[in-house]
């Protein structure tokens, strides 16, 4: 039998782990502070669920794994947390509305592989069920911002509202504006001819076009854009709703021609990009979706909003370079070290020890291959004069100190 | 349709999600401690490499989950974490050894539903590949102890070496010593009739049944029983093993009726339990299993220690109660809040608010019901003074004060 890995999935090495684990650490302090609390849904759900009207629609039901138990039920794996969150809610009744909780777990796709794409990845989500005031779509601002401040990442939190794009797409005489709001979605990726060309593809006029595209050409402050399009189009729901998320947070950058894929967004929408870099996807998205748990309950009303972040494109950001959280390594030169080991976990300090009594420089060699930044030797001279060589691996400086003083140096 | 969980699956409510979380970051923070780097394999496994020869065994592919992918190839949810680090292993044939690694993950199994047994539950794992010296044995004793200690559990730390049980059946004239150990396994459950009665079926003599439960009997310290079994059976090479242990931990008890149900161990076993309380099932185990990673990889030599924490079993008997990690809910009276959240997040206090304009009995209702401990009412004459009303919500407490104050009394 050859070792292989199934298709499309991978191991994290400790090297990335440990980002992602940094992450995620993050993620759940910030979301905590905000008041969400943990929920774990399972990975397995019956396929009826998550096949649900209103649940992902055809196209995610294409890529969802199947399976059945042994007692031939149907089973699937989730690919989102969202539908499982609307079951749970669903089958909560006595929940507290409003009802916030966040999830960080495993998701399944079984798509197509394309570079950064896997069939099974991280999603990091906090939803907000049970509370219309636009003050909460201001909250996920600040969670935004809060999150990429912890993490030291420059980022541009961009900022919709659906209605605005309907509204638009109205005044503009497009019956049904679905098609046209995914290809001005595009318009980063494939430019004004490339939004011009498929808008004609999609049988608009070219006066329609320019329209369109002057009124998402609007540009200035996030006032300046609502009082352009105040003018243009009047009695707006979407304006109102802008204009009351500005009235409680300015971290955002209003973006009119943000689109969002999916079709079940009603209100604000959210994309995260970084300021700088190479990476120009997003690392953060979502927004408002007050239809959606009601319509897969089958009754209620149920205003909520929901945000996800992207464990793996966010790590790989971040790409720490440390390989290891051991920070010393002991090397025992003909005695026992266990006291000092001992001594120094107790302390705090993760440490490892070399166990099959290797020469010194093949120890040497394995701490610097894992990346360990300080190797200590402790012989049994050092022992009784309680004074220990430290070797920075990093810079090559060994020092004779005291276990208070390694302790100090290495933590 | 129906809103269902999956047979054998179930959501885990926030109040028992915190309790698994903060067991997991203990865990975490005492494998990171001993040296252990962070792994993560894929839930997806292809078939044939659960299914291999050396790998879980015809009893558990029983209980395996079984699925395709869209290019119909066999695939598996991972049964356990070791089978797919030994495939990790025998992946990276440059990784540096000794390997230490922890990983903490959902493992599945289509079996049958018991009380506490569900077909997705977490397995937290710690395995060591490349040390032969019983020191790190012992190592594994220091982890079980640190953990417990700091979930404050009182427990004891089971040690027993497979070599041993060999020597014993072996002595008493057994050829085949698997069924027979399998049963003294059963002691606890069954007593001694139990046992009696179960050899009795495997056809062991009487004389037989009598000398093992003598050999079996032994008690005192660990030295007393290691030196009663060395005048039993003379040289054996597991009692020279937990010699060996004994010179570096004395933080264990050394049990000749442990036997641990896996095949695959070679030498020493543990299991952890609660020294008091209802629950008998084990919280922690494993064992040296020496020959597993090269007879699964084909060739090589790779001794091997590995043992799995219960995360369920133990947050089950840690259940804290506390069903929110939310400190502070704000009331707004008639004005905007926002500085004073705001200010208490940044201070690093875990902070939720009333959107809603909701009463303040219902408010309070909402703080009580969800379990938060303070509830912070703020007006415009409290923005104004500075002060404000903090009321505790398990006493009914109320005090005015200043934030910073409440800052330090909350936290």
């Amino acid at each position: 039998m050859k070792l292989q890995l199934a298709k499309g999935v991978k191991d994290t090495d400790p090297e990335d782990k440990i980002v992602r684990q940094e992450v995620g650490d993050t993620l759940r302090k910030v979301f905590e502070l905000y008041g969400y609390a943990p929920l774990e849904t399972p990975i397995l759900e019956r396929y009826d669920v998550l096949s649900a009207k209103y649940a992902g629609g055809s196209e995610i039901l294409k890529e969802t794994f199947k399976l059945k138990d042994q007692g031939s039920r149907d089973l699937a794996l989730r690919y989102d947390l969202t539908v499982p969150f609307c079951r749970y809610v669903g089958m909560n009744p006595n929940l507290k509305m409003p009802f916030k909780r966040y999830q960080i777990g495993r998701v399944f796709r079984d798509g197509p592989i394309k570079l950064g794409r896997y069939r099974e990845f991280w999603q990091c989500d906090i939803d907000a069920v049970g509370v219309k005031s636009m003050k909460i779509d201001a909250e996920f601002i600040g969670v935004f911002n809060e999150v990429f401040n912890r993490l030291g990442l420059k980022v541009v939190v961009k900022v919709n509202n659906r209605k605005i794009l309907d509204a638009i797409m109205k005044k503009v005489g497009i019956k049904d504006p679905g098609q046209a709001i995914l290809v001005m979605d595009k318009m980063e990726k494939i430019g004004v001819s490339g939004v011009k060309r498929e808008l004609k593809e999609l049988k608009l006029k070219d006066k329609q076009i320019d329209e369109i595209l002057r009124l998402f050409s609007v540009s200035g402050t996030n006032k300046a854009k609502v009082k352009f399009l105040r003018e243009e189009l009047g009695e707006c729901c979407g304006l109102d709703e802008i204009e009351e998320v500005m009235k409680y947070t300015s971290s955002f950058v209003f973006d009119v021609s943000l689109a969002r894929g999916l079709a079940y967004y009603t209100g604000t929408i959210y994309e995260v990009f970084l300021k700088k870099g190479a990476i120009k996807s997003s690392l953060a998205s979502g927004g408002r979706y007050d239809n959606l748990v009601g319509g897969f309950l089958g009754s209620g009303s149920y205003p909520a909003l929901g945000i996800s972040f992207g464990l793996s494109v966010i790590s790989d950001v971040l790409k720490s370079g440390r390989k290891t959280n051991t920070k010393v390594y002991v090397i025992p030169i003909k005695t026992d070290c266990s006291s000092i080991v001992k001594e120094l976990r107790s302390k705090g300090v993760n440490t490892d020890v070399d166990y099959s009594s290797r020469g010194i420089s093949k120890n040497l060699n394995y701490a610097n291959s894992l990346g360990i930044p300080f190797v200590l030797f402790v012989g049994a001279q050092e022992l009784k004069k309680g004074k220990f060589k430290l070797k920075d691996m990093e810079s090559g400086k060994e020092s004779y100190l005291s276990l208070s003083s390694i302790v100090k140096k290495v933590l």
